[in-house]
């Protein structure tokens, strides 16, 4: 099997870089789902008029693949990869809710 | 360390469930991305009007944590993490072209 970049990094210099690297992706796994507060807080608060925009369907199954990632994560042990899906289930449960309550049944 | 449910399921006669598990979700890491397209859909055909009830500041760091993962997965020489990554990369910067093109600058 041919050698990966990471497998190469941690051979050389630049191998301190690949474990700050993967240090931030943890954190990156954690708090990149928050990046849907700002779409929340336009879905309930401030541009309700516009929830028909949005896409059930999308919502929807972003909310099932954060559900099975948080179930991969939970058998392979890794936290950041359950923590940071749990986090993406509540918050795209929540567009969900938010959609049918704003503008019904839409796809 | 603590044995993970899937050590567990390895040595147990559900092994090859685990194993399938793990090839369902290669499978969901490159198709789940295209779970936007009906987002996309709504924002660029049907529901344009609506293009200012989506969160730029949501889609633009949406795009960066896909970057993040895109870089990530080739590093760690991932298919599944880049593919589906690169994949969500691209939809996510339309979104957030959409977003400028039919809404303007709106957070």
């Amino acid at each position: 099997m041919a050698e990966t970049l990471a497998e190469k990094l941690e051979k050389s210099d630049l191998g301190h870089w690949l474990a700050r690297f993967e240090s931030f992706m943890i954190f990156v796994g954690v708090a990149g789902p928050f990046a849907t507060v700002p779409q929340l807080i336009k879905l309930y608060f401030t541009h309700s008029q516009h929830a028909e925009g949005q896409s059930l369907i999308s919502w929807s199954l972003y909310a099932l693949l954060s559900l099975l990632w948080f179930v991969y994560g939970l058998v392979v042990g890794k936290l950041p990869i359950y923590l940071g899906n749990g986090i993406s289930m509540v918050l795209n449960l929540l567009m969900v809710f938010g959609i049918m309550l704003h503008a019904g049944y839409t796809f």
